[in-house]
């Protein structure tokens, strides 16, 4: 009875807006707002990055400190990072203008940023736009508020899950930005996901975490962890829906819903990549342990040796086993198997003479690449998904200007 | 009284030579041999990569139990990787004809292979090249050596120190390749070095393993070690210098050279790197240990946001510190400073505003940068040096044919 969507609709008990404050130079939406009606229950994920946004500090503090949540206000164009004590206070002004505005304590307001580091946040050009922000508040805003959440992505990222009928109905419904500086604890990613479910704020959190780490924390563009990753859930608001525990019932099925949300969002965020034309799933099979599966598949899913090979479709087999050998975990190499999709390259470590050329062309021409990697030597596996690495990749980075 | 230089001249004691045996398609010198004029002690340094070619298995084996060295036989074009059990007999039955060719047991032969993998060796080609091979040893051979073992390289690298004086003059002379897969531990990079220092055969393994350290240790191009990676040492063979061993007078000496020795070819490899434009030293100061600086240092030389940056000219210092909290090194975020050469961009983790831009953009144009951070919260330090990477690093990756 789940219902997949890729569109993000409304989240029962919740609304949202994107508007443009002028943080970006040329008129684009830079500011976002995610409303609960009644307070909800939150749960994060952060960055793993020791120099952090104190976006990213005061939203951590918040969710530490209030029982519930109101809203959560983002800005793009600006990352708020290395702005020293004066991006401390600057949060706190405008999460205490938007408490005001919205009739609650500042810190039950979470925030998060995403641009430029190192230039000071235009606090009073946010400040100034709250009102007409939370004016245009509406139950059909999510959708502009993932189009102000954007920076170099091509894309805006939305998913929803359903599941349960008429009354009982749950909507899960996530917008996401991020297509470059990514890797696994989500580098320069941003992820917002609501929910009517009305769970416990323990079980929120179990589930979120579980989520991430099977969905943003699975996937790579360029290896690297940014000071403002995020992934904030709400979830409750004023629900007439049966409360879900961490033991209860119901929480398998929101489980479920949210680790597809996240899922969802994490690919678009890869299809998104800067420069990428090509989708990678690197699968591990047959290892000792889900770390060392994961571990192979990150080290083949971020060799720019392997990533490049994929742009130029070249099935460089001799790549790939060489970033499997790099990984680091102890492997036999003479049981190492290697396929493209359903062809196999390499069996025991050595090539497999038979396999045809052209079908091995067509395979590469393909815009979704699986590279399955055959240790033989456990029951585990983990599975990662990258991009190729191309001149646009290079044009990107090498172009923007800092 | 030491001396340093470029070109590598000849080593007393050794004869080298490089021909084409047929291995790479048309026609470009693909065999080497150095060999000592008597027995030499040697040491070596291999690969990390969990799968490791043949050469490199029946090297270390034949390192291990001979006492003494007779000569290197290089091969380029093929990299004699993942070729199962054959690999290992090819390579047997290789240094077995040398060695009968020489008048010298097999396992006093040592080999190296570099280029494509998976392919077997071309065995009848190597033997039967091997009498032509030996017939051209001389005693200026080893250009012609280095220019044998090159594959992707645009350059020929070697490198010579000399100190002593007359009869007492000690000779460390080197040759390397390398441009593509390079990372700490050597990835795809290959170093033969030749001195007539009569040094104890320990006594060389723990100065090759220091200089090895500072130097090839040191250096990342794409972030990948290759199956092959080998740097090899060979000293002695018949001489008059007076015997070095681990505590005598002379071993600093010797170790200084080998370090300069390696320290110039690692420096070649980088500036040879694949698609290079520029040659970057990531300098780290104040760090709690050596090993939290090098760990800092290799985040941001590896970092394909840096060097994306650094490649269109770019003083993206945001990159830069994303990358320092990135190495997952305890830091204080308000300590971290980071200059371009002497141009301070960040104190205390924040920008500092009143630098020139003009003076940025006249340092960003240079053919080397240096990146310098700061953590100020101890007084160890670490050097890498890396390059940047540019659409040319992308057209080799990609239209490099498997």
């Amino acid at each position: 009875m789940k219902r997949v969507l890729n569109s993000v609709g409304s989240v029962p008990g919740f609304k949202a807006s994107g508007i443009a404050c002028g943080i970006k130079p040329e008129g684009q939406t830079d500011l976002a707002l995610v409303v609960s009606e009644s307070p909800a229950v939150a749960a994060g994920v952060f960055t793993q990055n020791k120099i952090q946004s104190p976006s990213v500090k005061v939203t951590r503090s918040n969710l530490a400190k209030a029982r519930t949540v109101k809203a959560v206000l983002v800005n793009s164009g600006n990352a708020n990072a290395c702005t020293g004590p004066q991006g401390l206070e600057d949060c706190r002004v405008i999460t205490r203008c938007l408490g005001k505005e919205l009739g609650v304590p500042s810190q039950e307001i979470l925030v998060a940023s995403t641009g430029i580091i190192g230039v000071p946040l235009p606090r009073e050009k946010i400040i100034g736009a709250l009102p007409q922000l939370v004016r245009r508040l509406s139950m059909n805003g999510l959708r502009r508020a993932a189009l102000a959440i954007r920076t170099t992505d091509l894309t805006t990222k939305t998913a929803r899950v359903e599941y349960g009928r008429g009354r009982q109905k749950i909507v899960v419904g996530g917008i996401a930005k991020g297509s470059g500086m990514i890797h696994p604890n989500m580098a320069t990613m941003l992820a917002f996901i609501q929910s009517n479910a009305a769970i416990d704020s323990g079980a929120l959190r179990i589930a979120l975490k579980q989520a991430v780490d099977g969905s943003f924390n699975r996937i790579t563009v360029d290896g690297d962890c940014s000071t403002n990753d995020s992934v904030i859930c709400l979830a409750g608001g004023r629900t007439a829906n049966p409360r879900v525990g961490e033991n209860s019932k119901g929480f398998h099925a929101f489980a479920d819903a949210l680790n597809e949300v996240c899922r969802i969002l994490a690919r678009k965020i890869v299809e998104d990549g800067e420069g990428a034309t090509k989708f990678i799933t690197v699968r591990v099979e047959g290892a000792k342990s889900t770390r060392a599966a994961r571990k192979v598949a990150f080290s083949v899913a971020t060799s720019n040796l392997v990533k490049t090979a994929v742009f130029g479709e070249d099935p460089n087999w001799g790549r790939i086993i060489c970033a499997v050998g790099n990984a680091g975990v102890p492997l036999r190499p003479d049981r190492v198997d290697i396929s493209l999709g359903s062809i196999p390259l390499v069996r025991n470590g050595a090539p497999v003479p038979e396999t045809s050329p052209e079908r091995i062309k067509k395979i590469m021409r393909k815009k979704t690449i699986l590279i399955r990697i055959g240790l033989n030597s456990g029951r585990e596996h983990a599975e990662v998904y990258s991009c190729d690495l191309s001149y646009d990749y290079v044009r990107i980075n090498a172009e923007y200007a800092s």
